[in-house]
């Protein structure tokens, strides 16, 4: 019985191939004990408390295609998730990947997309240790994160009346970005590049975090994925406490004056900056803090009690919650 | 200035709402020091090396909602993961979970999906300990899963030749009860109710697996998702090797051979099995195995050289290999 020659065997190159092709350039790190290829990834034991994070990128909710060049959106796909990492002030370690992939979609696109996601893992100096590819009528990118926290763990739950809330950066850009993509709003040269950069392309802001997590008492803290206003109630709803926000004290860009006005009411309300809301407690100044932390840190409030509630104060808009209530990633984007 | 009510000032229930709500019933376990509901879960450190995964259930790809009572849905999604820690010997210890949900999707869908995958959970005695919900138009399972390795690492870069080649429980049904589900095979009675229910609700070899994982020297094994043919080559492209496979040996169920016949083709071919195929050294025989892990394991083959090529001997089909070469996650249920 002679055996068939294996190649004729096989089936059309499928998930396993694809993903070994794809996971050709990654070099295990020096935590990685077995890499991409086996049933389980395999990474060194970590003495330390375990972060654990899972995050997705929808084309059609969070994203349309056209707008991407695909190592962008493989790169903002890892962002968003070290985002959360960041917030808890860990270090980042090792992520696994799953592609859900239209018929349609030309490898070359998803090669690309996995080269910008292996960057900015390095960057990040984690390991991508797997992955998984599926059909699916739309593209999406799941990535769940694994980090290690080596000083305290940033919460939401920790804030207490008298705390001061900062913010690092400025807030608003990825909203009015993201405006400008959607042809909702205009703006020219500089202005509009700086906005659609802040979309595209964002900054996770770890080495900030890892370094709150170094103060005593650590801050509470939370990203700014869904809205300052959204993801300040999160964080306060855990930590069952209320809030006064000086509208006038909200960092904006000089971008964002161009495109949008003084109005702080779209980066109270806009999504995506993934920056770092947190709650000082003590007489930290913007300027230590921002030392401190390597990125620009303002003040903009501070936390009362629960029965105070969330007061907006302010020249601008005076006791009046925004409009736009945050992003929230349960309406598609299409739809509104 | 009058502080606002917070409750008009929250957008409807979002994402964290949700979330929180279909995690509420979940106890954080001893391992877990901080659950759903920050930024990171948190998990206490491991001292063995960490086995990941990930895997994703797409509907119109992987499964049609009409097939699944909801909570049979979240049970399944997390099987094929527990799957992937089961051929690598090890332990599950925590889940991150991804749902990507339809506008049209009831919210007591969602819950009873998260019940199904929650008990399911506590069965493999594992903590879920986070999640993320978005907007998407297929409805999509993605869960990311963490063990620990606390004996050895079954891999599928192992195998060497002469090595005997089991399988464990009996192939095919899944593929048959796919078959029947899709109208593209008849069965009755219990015949038919079995075989869709290997389909639906498949068991993952956790418990065999680690047994595996004590053999010395540890075999190396694989997991049939994409079907016994399909994950052999990869488990013997992985070690260079080549094989010898018994088609009469192939172990099938009474309810397979009453519906499919006495044919191997759809056991060789199908996939979604979640059985383990390994490679032991030595004179193992099967009655000591199933005896050993706990399930019945036959002996199908033994691995050659690579350059004998993988070979399918037996009365039935000698020498071909079966037309079906496995199912490839890559081609859509929907077009074949």
């Amino acid at each position: 019985l002679p055996g068939l020659p294996r190649s004729k065997e096989k089936p059309p190159p499928g998930e396993f191939e694809l993903i070994a092709r794809l996971c050709a350039g990654l070099k295990p790190g020096r935590r990685t004990i077995l890499g991409p290829g086996d049933d389980c990834a395999v990474l060194a034991p970590v003495k330390r408390p375990l972060l654990v994070t899972i995050d997705s990128m929808v084309e059609g909710v969070h994203f349309r295609r056209p707008w991407f060049r695909p190592e962008a959106l493989g790169r903002k796909a890892l962002t968003v998730n070290l985002s959360d990492i960041a917030a808890c002030g860990g270090w980042p370690l090792a992520s696994v990947v799953n592609l859900a992939i239209p018929a349609t979609l030309e490898p070359r696109f998803i090669e690309r997309l996995y080269a910008g996601l292996r960057r900015a893992a390095v960057a990040a100096e984690l390991d991508v240790v797997g992955g998984n590819i599926t059909r699916a009528s739309a593209l999406a990118i799941t990535v769940a994160l694994i980090g290690e926290a080596r000083r305290s763990i940033l919460r939401r739950d920790t804030a207490r009346p008298g705390d001061q809330i900062f913010v690092t950066g400025t807030v608003g850009d990825a909203a009015a970005g993201l405006k400008i993509l959607e042809g909702r709003r205009r703006a020219r040269g500089a202005a509009r590049r700086f906005l659609i950069e802040r979309f595209l392309n964002p900054t996770s802001r770890l080495r900030a975090g890892q370094r709150l997590a170094a103060m005593r008492p650590a801050p509470a803290a939370i990203d700014l994925s869904d809205g300052l206003w959204q993801d300040l109630g999160h964080l306060l709803d855990a930590s069952h406490a209320g809030a006064e926000i000086d509208a006038d004290a909200i960092p904006l860009s000089a971008a964002y004056r161009a495109a949008i006005g003084d109005d702080p009411e779209l980066a109270l309300g806009g999504g995506e900056d993934y920056e770092l809301l947190f709650c000082a407690r003590g007489r930290w100044s913007p300027a230590e803090l921002s030392q401190r932390l390597g990125v620009a840190v303002h003040r903009i409030g501070r936390v009362m009690r629960a029965s105070d509630g969330i007061r907006l104060t302010g020249g601008t808009r005076r006791g009046r919650a925004p409009r736009t209530a945050g992003w929230d990633q349960l309406r598609s984007r299409d739809s509104k």
